[in-house]
């Protein structure tokens, strides 16, 4: 048994009134990790990815990238054997290629509660809501700038869906804390609210130490040490930067042993060439030398190729989502990472409507369609993505989460063993009969088909009656019965309040800063 | 040069006032018909392929199909050596499937524009708009009875939809026209007032053969036997029957050589046994017997292997669209109409929401990213449909016939050349510089990108300045803007009036019928 499992049992089994609220507890159903029992569309030929990873390599080689304010990351370089020129720095073909072969192809993230530990990589795929908006919409409220209560809703929510494995991270910036102290009271949030696995602060090194101290508190300083307990997000400041922020928080999760998504954030035409295999060329040249670098602080690192990729719209400059190019990138980046053996991250609730509208799902859908198929294994904003990623919404939150057991069923494939082959159905109904009360489907269909929790599918008449609810007002009441029936799972609460204690400390040491 | 081209080059250069209507009329841009340059996805394997099409074989055999109120049919049947029983028809093995084989594996249908001729098959996808619904339903209206004014306004819709190919059939019912006269009406529009390619009618053999003369005059009747001008449904009654109605339509149309879409309507559960492998082998089991006896109607005739196959919510009894159990069947069916070397139909804008909302954008994108890698060759509903097929929805036409071009896009798969290479783009522009002036982005930004007509891509403030319109506002604008500025195609005033002669003369001979 694993040392986090051994702590909640210890913190399921203390004292009467534990017991008590273990006894009164909704029970919250989360469905295990989504492993493809399908095939991955392949859409770009082999002679296309050959081209991409040759000129990638070519990049690296000849234009290089640049390592920002960071002499240790320049000297690791120098180290390995590129050819660093100021903050430049080639690297020889193939070198790169080389140093990411010790990162593993899979690795687990581990939860507090060992049932939600999610294995990232493979055929697997791992659910985790929208990450970093400041802004956060619902129908009553309409937009507003985020706060620490709608973080902890968010927690909650994505606590109590049964689709999302992963419990993210920023679901929205409390922008009511301060910038320098919010990441304490957000993983407290997803420490305590939720035991799904969570991810960790990039926004300063300083911060991301915070996060692997925390978690020393709530999974013990050796456990953590020798497993993964956090996956955060590194962005690549596309074209071809690493600056020292982000490279300084990768270095102290590498170091820590724990997981780090390499992701370009690209929009395509303006972060990259207007092209698809031009942006699949970058793409993969700032992934190999991201994730190489990661090894080069500590070999065998869990990582995660990531590629979060979109078009623009040239009228207007605005990002777009759901459209077919940034669909094309993804499937050729999962091709990308698989051929290097690598669990990759794309994908999401990505749309660019400023409400949970049509646009909102048509481009949300397309996207979800894609990173299914495109072999996704880490999805991000897999849940509650709006607005380009500048608001979180509560409606989209569950009308997406929902969405995501459409996945669940599609991954698992189709049956064909002698119970779903159902001749004896077909034998007993014949011809101009009906299957409703047959004895197959008596036995068969309350596991079927994949069924909504918000959608509606009643008579017209019936929907007319009780007010013609569109889907956002459906999705808006969902939001309301889940959070009044909220339960937070079990915690030691000898460990609640360490982590209590250790966020008070460290916040008093350390004035506000809101910039 | 075909005669249908030389009777629109007479159209065209018919008069003065003829030409200065040309030189005036708003262009309308038909892109042609979608070839895949991608594979497809093939979700279910071998084994499970090879089991469905045994069954297939042992319910033909063994259960067979009935061919009800048709001696016709029965008689050749026994002459093609099945056992018919009653009004059962055994089929022994292989005999359907060797009978198939006659069916072309592509055709061209021709339209009265040769330039807009569609090929159906290989690996072309054909798109045509929403076909059936009793209801209509826009923003200002509401959700009322269709009348022939709105059948009118769909077909201008779907003639000024870029990526909509085929005018479809009976893109609504016009309920406020007789039963037994509404298909001369719905004809003559598709006749008339666009030039795109068209389906006949199928409620009464008579109107079949009534759909077939009218083509004689718009075509020429040689013409019309030689070559495929109507495109039209063939529903089977789920499970195993064959009504007379269906059937007789049919041999009208195969017996002129015009095209007919052979296809189940199943609501799995319902009408299927309540499995993907299940409804799967009884979709095939009824195509195979009605492709067949297509082809012993008249060898050759022209078919698509049709397969309109949703789930059942079993709570509440309401077909469901957008499900994976959906997808998974057309998947499913799509490989087994190409081991069948026939064209396929099967997909569309189907969804079961009441409003043009996320639920049936979800349900719908859902259903289109299936339909694009399951291979369809021919997508009825393509655009429009709302609530199950009762209502033909105004600002859903434009919404889904805007998301098709995500499908002509993503079709044509992902260029590799130099150019798209891109590769002095990204030396141009360099670690930390932007792509947005750099000379590739200028050479190519016009066309690198699909881009919405529909959609909001505005900065937030704009947006909100202009009212914070949502997307079914945005779609109720649209199709005022491309009703006011439609114009109807050049048509021989000669046909027209051939046409119009004809309808009012068939009218004339017979009473309203309501019913």
């Amino acid at each position: 048994m694993s040392e986090a499992a051994a702590r909640t049992r210890r913190g399921r089994s203390g004292g009467g009134a534990a017991r008590r609220a273990e006894r009164t507890a909704v029970t919250i159903d989360t469905a295990p990790t989504i492993t493809r029992n399908i095939p991955n569309m392949e859409l770009l030929n082999e002679e296309a990815l050959e081209i991409i990873e040759a000129n990638a390599e070519t990049v690296l080689e000849e234009i290089g990238v640049n390592f920002v304010n960071n002499p240790g990351a320049l000297q690791r370089w120098r180290d390995a054997g590129a050819d660093v020129q100021g903050e430049r720095v080639h690297i020889p073909r193939g070198l790169a290629r080389k140093l990411c072969a010790t990162a593993p192809s899979t690795f687990t993230q581990h939860a507090r509660n060992p049932a939600k530990n999610v294995e990232i990589g493979g055929k697997n795929l791992v659910l985790a809501p929208v990450y970093g908006p400041p802004f956060v919409r619902d129908l009553d409220g309409g937009r507003r700038y985020a706060t620490m209560e709608d973080f902890r809703n968010f927690v909650k929510l994505g606590h109590m869906s049964k689709w999302v494995q992963h419990s993210g991270g920023t679901v929205c910036e409390p922008t009511d804390l301060p910038v320098n102290k919010r990441h304490f009271d957000m993983l407290r949030a997803h420490m305590t609210l939720t035991d799904k696995p969570f991810m960790g602060s990039v926004t300063e090194p300083s911060r991301a130490q915070d996060c692997v101290d925390m978690c020393g508190i709530l999974f013990g300083e050796d456990f953590v040490q020798q497993n993964t307990v956090m996956t955060s997000l590194i962005n690549i400041n596309s074209p071809l930067t690493f600056d020292d922020v982000m490279m300084g928080a990768l270095e102290v999760y590498a170091a820590n042993n724990q997981a780090c998504i390499i992701s370009p954030f690209i929009v395509g035409g303006a972060m990259a060439p207007v092209s698809v295999v031009g942006t699949l060329t970058q793409v993969l040249a700032e992934v190999l030398a991201g994730i190489a670098y990661s090894q080069l602080v500590r070999p065998g690192a869990p990582v995660i190729f990531g590629a979060f990729v979109t078009s623009i719209d040239m009228n207007s400059g605005a990002p777009t989502f759901g459209t077919p190019e940034a669909s094309q990138i993804l499937y050729g980046a999962g091709q990308l990472a698989r051929r290097l053996g690598l669990p990759f991250r794309s994908g999401g609730s990505l749309c660019g409507s400023k409400l949970p509208d049509a646009q909102a799902a048509y481009e949300t859908a397309n996207t979800l369609n894609a990173a299914l198929l495109g072999g996704v294994n880490f999805m991000l904003h897999a849940c509650g993505w709006l607005e380009g990623g500048l608001v979180s919404s509560f409606e989209k939150f569950v009308l997406d989460a929902d969405q995501l057991g459409t996945l669940h069923k599609m991954a698992a494939g189709v049956a064909y063993d002698e119970n779903a082959q159902a001749m004896d159905a077909i034998r007993e109904v014949g011809p101009g009969g009906h299957y409703l009360g047959c004895a197959h489907t008596q036995a068969n269909f309350k596991q079927a088909f994949w069924r909504t929790e918000v959608l509606d599918y009643k008579p017209y008449e019936t929907w007319d009656e009780e007010g013609g609810r569109n889907s956002q007002i459906l999705a808006s009441e969902r939001v309301t019965k889940l959070l009044n029936s909220y339960q937070a799972p079990q915690l030691d609460p000898g460990i609640a309040e360490a982590l209590a204690g250790y966020v008070a400390n460290r916040k008093a040491e350390m004035p506000d800063a809101f910039m």
